[in-house]
């Protein structure tokens, strides 16, 4: 194709964008796109968004709110409390069983995503990239993007049975010279994918002698169903092998574990040396996570056990119906899900899933997540949450039945 | 000056720094630089930071307990309740008069901070600069740098009298194509100097044939002490003269006037066509503040009139206090300040405002922030929040009179 020569016109007043180019260009959700769809529908049954159907337990927002009562309502550490930086490290040291990391090791955040998003105001210069283990939350792409950054994508190898894995050698092709960070979720969304620890350890070593960081995304952490749960209640975690100088920040969350995903808090697991980073880049985002909502993450780290229990097992019934319910229709094709809290479906002969998805979503009042939202390797897929109620999901397996089989 | 070409050394794995050179650089602030000094003395009196001592009024954590109980723990619209939004509407439209904007016009943000983290992600690419009129609160400095842009400082001129007033042609004389908003905090913090309502008509027809954004931080508008309360209850607004396609963004916090510092939550007014970015970009920064504490911010709008003027009417008299004792001693030189909180004083003879901000802490322990902690202009100035008891006040008059006389 010849391309004729065109002077471009120069940025003048009248011409002039509004916001910068990278701003404009970022993707709206497509999950959002389907969601504003179902806005009036009486009978929806949305599995669209990462979130529970469950509000959050009655002793934690207890403490919250006896918090405020208390005048816990000034500024406060920017970290986040000491005594929560201390329940958290105490927390994880018991899950992996090592012992526990100092306080200086834990920053409290406005979110997983919040976190996210100051690793990549820490780590991305404009024209820098990050490697980024696709498919996955696109958020994590935007947020990169907003740093003027480049995404390098590489995607996950679909299994024939539905599953999926990670060529390691494809990642490490993908590091070059500006490339910052690598970011891996394990368990991941959309996929359900779990990284093998020899593979972590793989990685691990690579980005040591290379100085490239590794952003872990642990936030579904405590779903894990290929194994008893008493037997080992978490996935495999970069927790259990960093050594305190590597250059890997741990993300987690309160959200999804403790159903507090309205209550946006965060935290990072990181090298002593970051603390005085994040204090910094705290202060300049969003000065620090309330105090009073912390003392209800410290509530839930302390008395919060049996209800994760509760949450996880949940999601295996959900699982369970919704790998069996789906299994008997005969255009999709998944694995069954071992860890996370989705349904990352194949369906024979979709190439459009954001149409099919609102297709779906007029014909059946089930609200789903087209799967290129989250990215290569996404595209031909959809994404179902089962973190909900089994009756509810069984009425949305019968209803969708008849479009997918 | 001769300089020797140097062959700098690539950067290998071995020396790659953690962070970008822009974190790196960024200053730790001088004013928890003094705070830390004075974390384990009984008798401080801590003036440094912007904040009242009262905590936030029982009916506003009320209502925020109130939602939290009720199930207000979920994911919620990004830009914020549609009730808060056209609350805010409401208020700003009875505070200034004028008919009320559309609730596409206002976006609620994770704190007045995140509000302008957010816009300098929107509007500054990296190598593009933003005119600030200073000294101001140095956050403003960082979030500019965090993306990659430049400062371009414009300093307000100190007055004979201690007071303060902007050169309007400097400001215009320092926009340049790179230029890709002025940023005006008015009322300012640290000097309270208040932009007269003239020169803001000038700034918006210069910003308006330029296309350059105005980020008007008005998050001290209710504390002016220059006339009756009653006959104008606050500072000269953009708002009272901005078109709805105008490039200005007006911020404005819950934190000052209804005492809620530690809830992080703030707003943003901005033309129509800004709410679907906002959207986008506080979906990759912490997704949206918390409903519940939303709710608390409804309380406070609906219900806080009383408050917010028991709280101004406290801090005039904080100023009464702090002005009449700084004025009695000799090296100190200040106007009355007209509005928002703060004494930002010149002490003559000071050349080093951190240092003496260290030494008046351990000899009286008052805390006050350096002035150079504000950037240009800042120098040779102490800052003293009045938003305190008249008792606790009077005491740190007494106790500074012998070193500042």
């Amino acid at each position: 194709m010849r391309v004729h020569a065109v002077k471009l016109a120069p940025v003048t007043a009248e011409t002039r964008p509004p916001v910068r180019r990278a701003i404009a260009e970022l993707e709206t959700s497509r999950i959002a796109e389907v969601w504003q769809l179902g806005f009036d529908r009486d009978d929806l049954i949305g599995l669209w968004v990462g979130e529970g159907d469950q509000a959050t337990p009655r002793f934690i927002c207890d403490a919250a709110a006896a918090a405020l009562g208390d005048g816990h309502t000034f500024y406060t550490h920017k970290c986040g409390l000491p005594e929560l930086r201390r329940a958290i490290a105490a927390y994880q040291a018991g899950l992996y069983r090592r012992p526990p990391v100092g306080i200086d090791r834990v920053t409290v955040t406005q979110s997983g995503m919040n976190a996210i998003m100051m690793a990549m105001q820490m780590l991305v210069d404009a024209g820098d990239n990050v490697v980024c283990v696709s498919p996955v939350w696109p958020n994590i792409y935007a947020a990169i993007e907003i740093m003027g950054g480049e995404v390098r994508h590489v995607a996950l190898t679909g299994r024939p049975d539905g599953g999926f894995s990670l060529d390691l050698d494809r990642l490490i092709a993908a590091v070059d010279r500006r490339t910052h960070a690598v970011f891996v979720a394990s368990p991941g969304n959309p996929t359900g994918w779990v990284m093998p620890g020899e593979q972590q350890r793989a990685l691990l070593d690579f980005c040591r002698a290379r100085r490239v960081w590794i952003i872990s995304d642990e936030v579904y952490a405590r779903f894990v169903y290929h194994r008893p749960v008493e037997d080992r209640p978490a996935a495999p975690s970069m927790l259990e092998i960093v050594e305190p100088e590597d250059r890997v920040l741990v993300v987690n969350s309160f959200s999804k574990a403790w159903a507090m995903t309205g209550w946006r808090l965060g935290w990072v697991t990181h090298p002593a040396y970051m603390g005085p980073i994040f204090d910094k880049v705290i202060e300049y985002n969003t000065c620090g996570a309330q105090a009073f909502l912390q003392y209800g993450a410290l509530a839930a780290l302390s008395d919060g056990e049996d209800f994760v229990r509760q949450v996880v097992r949940r999601c295996r019934r959900g699982r369970d119906v919704v790998t069996r319910g789906l299994g008997q229709m005969r255009r999709v094709r998944l694995a069954e899900p071992e860890a996370a809290f989705y349904a990352f479906f194949a369906v024979d002969g979709m190439d459009d899933s954001l149409s099919t998805a609102k297709q779906l979503l007029h014909a059946t009042g089930v609200g789903l997540a087209p799967g290129s939202a989250f990215g290569p390797g996404g595209e031909g897929h959809l994404r179902l949450c089962f973190a909900s109620d089994a009756g509810r999901l069984e009425t949305a397996m019968a209803r969708l039945r008849p479009h997918l089989s």
